[in-house]
């Protein structure tokens, strides 16, 4: 912590701005700016598409928070989300070439965010939303999705669901079972809960039960309109109980929710060869050492020091990479699925085994092969525009 | 135009974004990225000032457009706009290094854009903008100003003013004239005429007279309220009268409308050794060498093919640049005022003559100049920050 407080100040600032050209005598400045630049705007005012040929359009993506839920910092204001912004606009550039714009809105009102984002859409190839809290985040983005003629994508949701269904795909080849004969039970209903919840159900998993601070999310009255939406697809046979009721014989844990809600028993108590995913960071939901101990067969957290580490740069800059080369409109529910099928594809059958679902973060594969299977997939479900 | 439409397809965007560090490795990821840059973010969240030391905010400026006025071409669309957006972005980058972002807003609301601007205001150290139409921008700019604690600057309005004022107080000297013993008629009172109006005004000018269509603006009933801002510190006497009436023995003219709307006869009917700003782009309201022809002392266009080219270029890198420089909260007449008396100043008593009134657009003095003195004034003006 030190240490990265020392290079921000710095490095004052992670991200700057580069030129394609020059303005450094008359002729340059006549043909980068006026009169020239007048011919490449009336092209764009007769064909708003030119735009993503005769500016940056075609490579920009915003980076977009309002500070409400920054790592595990919570609510800490705009301005003091700025440097994961700029950070993720650094991870955008090194792993897929984008240019990432960091950008944090000071508002915590939905509409107000909404309105934001959408009158800026003309100026980006597509948005990242980025650690704006649950359930605001659902809100924003399903509305977002449906006025903007660009690719809406909150990363912090579906980046890390793609990311564990990458994992998921791989650790049941190891432990030789189906997703559609399984069993899920997680821990946190929050932005990435949700998704991977979703996405897991989406390719076929028979049972997910979702756990929230109050037990197993079920249908029922007084849910909020998050919670329904959870318990709309989840938990079939609308069972009620805690965590430990929901982990027992499931065959896969997913945690998106805090250290240590984990024990050894609960492990011991799902199926055979569980597979246990901890993603609380930095502390997990149980330990690795513990959970094998336990007799998981395959574990992976969000940590770097150990085995399978679920990181959302596997997948975001691919994503987004492939969305902006077929200049996609949309990153739909097929993107996600052929980025996930993409990142576990990377580890051969050969390679496959408990201690290696996942890809490393530096694998320089990953990026393009992720890039390709999501433009194929965007062309595939018609949300292409070349 | 030909030329330049081929090289923007060519650039494909002109500004891109490049990185102050890397996170190709391990370790660099969670320095620059999580878990590192917790740290940063909690230092910004104790004292929102450190987002200037910890991000890249001290040297970030939004420009900001709505397509509705872009060059001569008028309403063309956000998208349309963003070439010159881009170009702006360049020349910052080019004349002060400073980090400029190109957005454009899918609005004409005031309302909407006031509120865009306003809740991204904690992303930026400042916010130009650029090419908005007459007389929304003058509400959207005096708003924006009363809301943000950043600098904002409608460069068409006041980085002219800026050069106008520059160009005019070297003219006096080589003509022997005081502004305060001169009559200013002005043809055109859209955004720039308002912002010279008021500039000349503010620096002493005896009388301005400003024409738009209907002629001379004057305080009269059914005037719109941007009109009559302008009728309220312009034509002292009221008077009522067409742009040849308002011509008759002034002592500068000052154009900001189309070709050709000013004749050799208006110009003989001026004062002594008149002055004349024909700033209309491409073709000036008077060509110089009929201008010159008719008796004209000293002449400037916006025109690189002639001398005393007046270009904005003069004025907003530096501006932002010394605004920048002190945190400044606001650009403000001092501020301006100092950046006239510093694009001027650049040219020595001895070099100056009536084809040398302005410096050229690739002076190397020019952006740090007028920095400096702008960052002087706007410590001296108790706007600065830092």
């Amino acid at each position: 912590m030190e240490e990265s407080l020392k290079l921000h100040y710095e490095w004052k600032g992670k991200i700057a701005t580069t030129t394609r050209t020059h303005a450094s005598n008359r002729d340059e400045l006549s043909l980068a700016y006026t009169p020239g630049v007048a011919a490449p705007c009336l092209e764009i005012q007769k064909d708003i598409s030119k735009s993503y040929e005769l500016t940056n359009r075609w490579n920009t993506v915003a980076v977009i928070t309002n500070g409400t839920a920054v790592l595990g910092l919570g609510d800490i204001g705009p301005e003091a989300g700025m440097p994961v912004m700029e950070g993720k606009c650094l991870l955008f550039k090194e792993f897929a070439g984008i240019d990432a714009i960091p950008l944090c809105i000071r508002s915590k009102n939905p509409d107000e965010i909404v309105q934001t984002v959408s009158l800026l859409a003309g100026s980006f190839g597509g948005v990242n939303l980025e650690d704006i809290s649950a359930p605001t985040c659902f809100e924003i983005e399903k509305r977002l999705k449906e006025i903007c003629d660009i690719p809406i994508f909150h990363d912090d949701q579906h980046g890390t669901a793609v990311v564990v269904l990458a994992a998921t795909l791989n650790a049941l080849k190891v432990v030789g079972k189906k997703i559609g004969d399984c069993t899920v039970a997680m821990s946190g209903a929050g932005a990435a809960g949700a998704a991977i919840a979703s996405l897991l159900h989406a390719c076929g998993a028979k049972n997910v039960l979702v756990c929230n601070r109050k037990g197993i999310i079920s249908r029922k009255e007084g849910n909020t309109s998050a919670v329904d939406y959870i318990a709309s697809f989840t938990n079939k046979d609308n069972i009620e109980g805690t965590l430990q009721d929901a982990m027992k014989d499931a065959d896969i844990f997913v945690g998106v929710s805090a250290a240590g809600l984990v024990t050894q028993d609960m492990v011991k108590s799902m199926a055979d060869n569980p597979i246990i995913m901890a993603m609380a960071n930095p502390v997990p939901e149980i330990m690795p050492e513990l959970a094998k101990q336990a007799g998981a067969a395959v574990v992976c957290t969000g940590r770097s020091d150990y085995p399978n580490q679920a990181n959302n740069v596997l997948a975001f800059p691919g994503i987004f990479r492939g969305a902006l080369d077929v200049r996609a409109s949309d990153i739909n529910e097929e993107m996600k699925l052929a980025a996930a099928y993409a990142i576990a594809g990377l580890i051969s059958d050969e390679e496959l085994n408990a201690d290696y679902v996942l890809p490393a973060p530096f694998d320089e594969r990953i990026s393009s092969a992720v890039a390709k299977a999501v433009s194929e997939a965007a062309v595939k479900s018609k949300v292409a525009r070349i």
